[in-house]
């Protein structure tokens, strides 16, 4: 399938560009009867938007979610949802300068050797950041589903910025401080730091890169099919469709290679008369199917590539280096505006696997 | 798509159990006109297959490769390519007394819970390690059509077991050494030590975790299809495939997250009139697309949950702990038989995105 | 994959309803470097708009096109092409009455079951011959790129309605009139025959079927994927996306069992060095495969279900039996607006056939 | 996804080749808990194989199912489930000859200039309709789902032969007598007749066509997801990957086109508290979506291509034209052999449809 769609049964189909008419999606496949309407959707693009705080980039962007179809007396339809939000301060200028000079990092460079001129270079075109955006979109309604029918609750937050690592978390943290401060991390001790060090990084004209954590409550067992379709396969599939990702691990992750299986498999308990366990190394997932634990991945982000400090390239029309220094208004980090992004891939993929497991139905009840 | 098939154009689809009659799997979807053969195929089987040496698994299985289809005079036709390995050292009686009893850390739980007592719970199933003989069969032939074609080598090596890691590699090593010792690390100056610690892991009922590697070279500009089928997305959908596999990241990957962007952005240099950069910090790969620049990648695997130490479990018929030993032919650390493994579903992978992007053609020259 | 959706790699995904703001389309995997723009797209939506003769419906609709995404400076990006047309001319009103009244031979019913009174019922909502629009602005990218790329020609005509069928047809008409009178037959001594038939149905409230006949010409040989991706079965699968088609047949079908084989046989000739057939009962495909010769494919469009005469039905909410007469402005026959719709979906999966056989690069030359 | 797999969650992957080791079929995505065993699978194979009558290829072949995977205890287990047969009577000599002369009306020229010389050509290799065999396999696990879960009955059977048709059907006839005969007509006035043109047919060295009716009872409300995922559309594409198949129809098909809409439209009733249509018209289906009457379907098959009659052809070595006349052992018709083909395909699409439609749960009770 053509690389702007994810899922099976629950797909999201991105479409737009950075600097186009717009950035849009649809959901194709949700089941009929879920209530959605404008606010939903916009109360979480607001968490992601640009220009919200000193720590992003200036960008303005109203980034109004308008919907186009799906949705009928407040309630989805069954019908694919198309919703979109038309672009409006964009200045391309700064682009034009630099086409022949792909930015170290970005993905200038395999892009213009694939598309040739025809790339819309323009503020990244379809590599921008701003494609998230429709991520975002899908989610909400994903997250919704989910909620609503499972009460899956699903969290994103910062963990680490700048190797500024938090070591102190609770779920009711989480859910009460993630987006109550600049950097999205639950962790108070922490977040003046990281916002110093990201004003430091800006000032110096360079970037930061960390660590984003997301962990879904109230997982169904069994979610995930064996072998490619294993729940973590299709997560970091999904994942990895956001610019800037690196690397995703489960529960224990790159740590746990270090620990013998005695210390690394978490042992079952009974606890209420449910099967539980003490530890959580394996992030909810045995065997690529959910576990009844929560979820819980990592995900890396780079440090952003577009920076304003002095960087070598290459002039590709006369193939000699040359120098460039990214002008435009840039995230100094992108890690702050990342977690309703991961939210929403999260969200997107489970709710593809619940529907394919059977436990949300094509219609909703009244 | 169910969750046994991997791939869009070069497609593999897994079966078989690992106390059933064989393993195996089809490719669908190969051009016409490669050369293969079963001995190509039995080389890189060899490599993986078990009780090769004190530190795998004493389970003989002789893991001889059968094409049943999809090959005639020598050549592939273009027609889906079965083969298969016929299981024969099966010892099932162990299974038969930890039914009800999941083993911590494996996929036990989650599968009694999903599949209820249909499931095929002799040696894990379809669960278990062995089902990765599937992945190298179908893996041989894609990465002979890459290496004829495109000249792209895949190399899988282990750099770190039981917390050993290495810090001395060449490309040179990687090649000539990486097979040329148990644990399958081009690091002669650690092999011993990881043997030794493999070793104690095992004399005391226990297993270790580690990090495989893996790079590909001479790798073409372009492949990937952003945003959803970006090359980390599909590399990492089917990397999670393999059992015990926990985390993914591409090049700088989880380290990368620390450093600045002007330190991870790897610059533009022109040598010999083409584009190279001198780190490789992006793992070969910007936007979801190859560079052009080695792949590089590196997979955590947990330590092996199957383990003879005692651990605490659940009788799930009256719902109440007890303990487990596991008994059984087990890996100690399955890392070292993973190397042929990872470089099979890397190659999948690439294959499929070449023939995607139009690098290979439906039919091969002769 | 969500039924919106169609191809693989060159792809459509349809969107918006009857009476919604607006019915659309993307367009995913179009090579980057084709010329389009909205003028190319207009000229071939006017040929299917309602509204232009009056034997066709009364609704009117601009249809006018807009481009959202995916094409910059004139030429497609290989980015996603998200195209619409705002709803204008609606009028919902005659539906609400018929809500609980199921129109026979209409979708209303299965449509009422399974999705309940999440339906959106206005004007047909996903089930309106409008969504048809939908094909052709895909279409007409697909036509052009087979067009550009390999010379490939797609001609559609009604060859009967109301049982008057053309017995004398040839390329050069078929070029030249097919348009060229409301009904779309390339056969001038049926056309009036034929207006007059419909007239008289719809003065009766009634209405009539037909049949539309596609061919493509300069067809490569070998598209088509044995078995299940055969060149019929994909074009089947698309066709019978069209509201109101109930059969599709190649060369000469259902008229073809009656012959002997050494009857229907394509006999091989040599002609100007080149491989041809006299005859095409084959439809230009043997195996799956297309064989050279023109595609030639037929497809049974049943007379509209909405009809003005009143009929028996159910009162769904009192379980009873009651009668319908149905308002609104309907088409007193489809067949006259098929052709550009069957031109589209035939463009649509040559198109994506062309790529995944490699005829069609993932870039274009300039 | 390539061309030998089908369906998306009830998936059938055919492979093997008429003169190859063996033909087979891997099913994935059956819900575990189904009963099989190789006897029901053997019971339907038996009325598809080859040298049961004198109307029929002489090919000898047992055709012994073997179960290589997915079966544990005499029920699937979720795994995918890996069935073939034996390739037994193979005598491949005659195709030697013809290598360079494709056969009218037969795959081989497509398959030729498609695949070059690496075409397994011995038999028609994957184009011969032995591969009909693993449709079937695949098939009697999808007739036992749907009958065991949803009470749906398939009943495929012979219409019409040589231009002889049925004018006399009852759904008990249908049910006792389609297998009771050599040509698998369930109205006994015509069968003698169609054996008689059957094999004059045979002994002047040609052969004939025919029609498949089939249909499928105690359909559930609702099945189908328009518009490309339309219950005809994945029906139609499914059964023209039946060689020989060269057209399909639902309900009144072609012949319904000639109607008026008050005529075809088919009439709502009550009958039992249940809504029902008086006529069939639709086939079962309405806007995609099964409507709970009867689905009801056509298929036209040509009459074979490989006919023992002289042709003219051509030498494609030396590019002129020459005589073919094909050897070896032909069914002069396939439709007797079709009906339980058929059934399998008409069966494998309708269970994909219905675990989408949520009506067939991924573990079934015990």
């Amino acid at each position: 399938m053509s690389g702007n769609i994810i899922g099976e049964r629950f797909v999201a189909i991105s479409f737009g560009e950075s600097h186009g008419k717009c950035v849009g999606v649809i959901v194709d496949g949700c089941p009929a009867g879920l209530p959605i309407n404008a606010t939903d959707i916009q109360s979480k693009l607001d968490l992601r938007k640009p220009g919200q705080s000193i720590i992003t980039t200036q960008r303005k962007e109203e980034d109004k979610v308008e919907i186009l179809s799906g949705v009928f007396n407040g309630n989805t339809t069954g019908a694919p949802i198309c919703m979109l939000i038309w672009n409006k301060d964009n200045d391309s200028r700064p682009y034009e300068q630099m086409r022949n000079t792909p930015r170290p990092g970005h993905a200038d460079y395999p892009a213009m050797m694939k598309y040739g001129d025809f790339n819309d270079y323009r503020g990244g075109g379809r590599f921008s950041g701003r494609i998230t955006a429709t991520f975002v979109m899908a989610g909400v309604i994903a997250e919704k589903l989910l909620q609503q029918i499972l009460g899956i609750e699903i969290l994103a937050y910062t963990v680490e910025i700048g190797g500024i690592r938090t070591s102190n978390l609770s779920i009711d943290n989480i859910r009460k401080l993630r987006y109550s401060n600049d950097v999205r991390c639950p962790d108070p001790s922490i977040v003046e730091k990281i916002k110093g060090e990201i004003m430091r990084a800006k000032s110096e004209g360079d970037s930061l890169g960390g660590v984003v954590e997301c962990t879904a409550l109230n997982m169904p067992i069994g979610l995930g099919e064996p072998v490619f379709s294993a729940l973590e396969s299709d997560l970091s599939k999904a994942l990895f469709g956001i610019p800037a990702v690196k690397g995703v691990e489960f529960g224990s992750g790159f740590e746990g290679v270090k620990k013998r299986g005695s210390e690394n498999n978490d042992i079952y308990k009974v606890k209420n008369n449910k099967i539980i366990t003490m530890t959580n190394n394996s992030g909810g997932i045995l065997g690529g199917l959910s576990t009844g634990m929560p979820l819980l991945l990592r995900i890396a982000f780079k440090p952003a590539s577009s920076i304003a400090k002095k960087q070598q390239s290459i002039d590709l029309e006369n193939m000699k280096e040359t120098e460039i220094s990214v002008p435009g208004r840039h995230d100094p980090c992108v890690v702050p505006r990342a977690p309703p992004v991961v939210e929403a891939i999260v969200a997107i993929i489970l709710a593809d696997h619940a529907i394919k497991y059977g436990l949300i139905p094509p219609v909703l009840k009244r």
